[in-house]
């Protein structure tokens, strides 16, 4: 382990539905602590839906080309994706059944603060100091990509995820699916 | 394949709940332009909730019924219950591993079109020359039918599927589904 | 069979998120009519989610205590957790290959009403007795929960129940699962 | 109901891989006890794999060509995959709600026999007529597809289903899911 | 806890296929130790089997029918049927979520052993005193019952899981099912 | 892309139980082909079984760390644990939505080779150079690892991957489950 750092592994979760400014910085500060850092993909099972666009795929292309952009040394960085688990009592044993041990866990959601805590009290649980969540936010930014200003959302995410939602064809995407006949359960 | 065809074999997709004559329309639009027709009946594994009422059977034989009724060839026919899967990426190969092959998808649904089309580019998809989406939907029927008005909804449907919702007792059950303590969830 | 009573074997089944007093005086209502009673944990795979804050197994552990500081005669319960099954047609086929045989179901709910009659026409339905839903309501009493006040809430379940959910830190969890960010959907 | 018919609906299961004679014995023999037949695709979800190694959707389109050439009615016929669940206390019922309705079930497996008497006692169970089972077999057709012999096995399956397997490939998939490392668990 | 006890509650683990005196053996064992005792039925989800003749709901009946003949305090007893899950390493956090909380395994498995052991270092594990496995093994009791002995197998099991079996027709179950027709995988 | 390479972005896939000589090899030489390379750990759902003894995560963590031991550059590299798929016929559409985009396919499996032809014809299948498939093997350094001779496995995997299997215990794990109760079937 690095002398400066104060973990061996950290790892991040997200939906990542973009990846953007507020996940980057946080994948930075837990470099700056940790010898390594995962980053957990979420509802990797998920794709073609309002809520999550992207494939997994499509977002661990992302995430990869995000930190190559920002010079993040990728030999200490793991980008896996992982399905669901519909039992959240079973969340971390599932979790660390996909991923490499890790030592910290950064995470600014309450919830899965309190499931870490729950099911494992000696797991390290780090807050981000990058708190605009109100703007850095999935949610915001599809909002943004379907009003139809770019200048609205490219600045939120790294410039290489607004080249790959791009060459995916995502901005398309993300209107057809935020239109009313895209829930499959409306056919 | 019949020279006044263009296609060998249309496909058409719906949870049919219940099937109404707007389906039967454009089941006579796809048997005019293609050999054949597969019918797929989606959310199969779902029944006895508020959208989707009626069993994959009883959809099955509703939709058998209304065709012979129409005098439809049956023998052209396929009726095929499909249960949804969660990735919506691999909706097309599911699909097609559940069906005879196709080479036309009839459809009105702008989710669907953009799903097939980023799936299988070559593929033919159709649009409904009939659309009264307003009335003939599956949603507003069931409405109706709560509402309690026998004039209200049964010239929406063809009269073997009227019949079988009375022979399997839909009116009664779409009424005790709609009520608020139907919902498992809630138990 | 004691001769006083109807059925051999009742059963009733619910969420018990959590087991409240109106759950207590069905249990009672049952035992009084049925030589034994099988009381179902619906929902059993989830727990930490607003809804369903328990796991299964505290829900075991709660009613367990409840039934044995009411003085009822645990011989004769059967306390058994059931995953939810997507498909409701074959609720009643699915029900009875987890819980031994039973002659008697015991809900209020209309849905579970319709469901069992429409599986088993031969199986007695019967109703409960004691009846302030709006009161004795599992969303009632986590609300009660959220909202913090403990004279709100501690009356309206067995006071096993509340010592129960006070030791696994059930007051803390509900709270946090109704924060805005507890749904995995939204990380 | 046909005077002539004992039955309004029957059924027959099978994995169909492939469909052969000893089947169109079973439905013509069926065709003329009951008014209509539903024939059910089991392990719909199964392809690919050396047992199974047609999609549902190849078999319900082999099926449907071989009853065609047989001159069987397809008005009176239902094709329908079913995907197993793996609670078998639970088979009739989930059977029940992917098919119209059926009072007579053609079996010549007493397993399935028995889960059906015990499921459901009021159900005929009726046997098959033909019976060279050793011969008209699944299994003993896909090895002799293996052996490369095309008088070995093509006259026990209908000339239909013979050119479906050819238009499908399906004489080299067989033999190479027949090889040691076709099986994903050896990867 | 009661002073005579080195835990609180202990817990089994079985298939129970049927459930026989080296599993009521084991259960006295733990209750000599603990204060309470969780049994659980696993593979809940499987019946009709060679291997998994009875259901879940069964095996519950006979244990709990067992446990009442010799005398256990059924108050001191939880009976819980869980269904598998595929992902062993994260077996002992689906057990937790759904039975109450425990502080010892009994198990006579090396494999269940290395499970808890390398999933939660702080769980006694304590092996059965009674060890005659080759004769009070699920898998041997069944073969005895298919070869139709009745003096073969009964002395192996409580006499009111003898009445069980013969009370739902389990002796001719177990018969039809070691027939070589009766996996689904080969209709 | 890189002049001298033909493919954007090559695949490989195995269960990598674990990672041995002959995977590495086949690394080395998409990466002389490929400006980048995915290398997907097949059946990431299993673990703490006969043949499947390592989690995904461990998995995941053998691989990079071997790759990082070789020289290989790690920005050029995804690792990506992904579960199986029951539907063989979706197979490539289940893995397109779990990884980057892939222009190339490295398997020395005729059964992968099959798949992936079947499923889209214009995707590059290659075979691997290095093909000591009898010795560098899965199955086979997991039996040399049961025998107990250090010497008879070590020199099979990178030394990266002997390091990985010894902190995670996996000598004493192969040995556990290789034993006949490491079955959970057989409980």
């Amino acid at each position: 382990m690095n002398n400066d750092h104060k973990f061996k592994r950290g790892l991040m979760t997200g939906r990542f539905q973009p990846f953007h400014n507020g996940h980057l910085a946080l994948a930075r500060q837990a470099l700056s602590e940790c010898d390594e850092l995962v980053i957990v993909i979420g509802s990797a099972q998920f794709n073609f839906i309002e809520k999550d666009p992207f494939t997994a795929g499509e977002r661990v292309m992302m995430i990869h080309a995000a930190l190559a952009e920002a010079g993040v040394d990728l030999s200490k960085c793991y980008i896996i994706p992982v399905a669901n688990d519909e039992n959240n009592a079973r969340w971390l044993a599932h979790l660390r059944s996909q991923v490499p041990s890790f030592d910290a866990l950064y995470s600014g959601n309450d919830f899965v603060d309190h499931l870490a805590r729950s099911q494992d009290p000696s797991l390290a649980v780090k807050r981000p100091k990058f708190t605009k969540r109100q703007e850095y936010n999935g949610s915001n930014i599809r909002s943004l990509i379907v009003a139809g200003k770019v200048k609205g959302w490219k600045h939120l995410v790294p410039p290489a995820v607004a080249k790959a939602i791009e060459d995916v064809g995502g901005v398309e995407r993300i209107k057809v699916l935020a239109r009313s006949d895209s829930n499959p359960a409306r056919w």
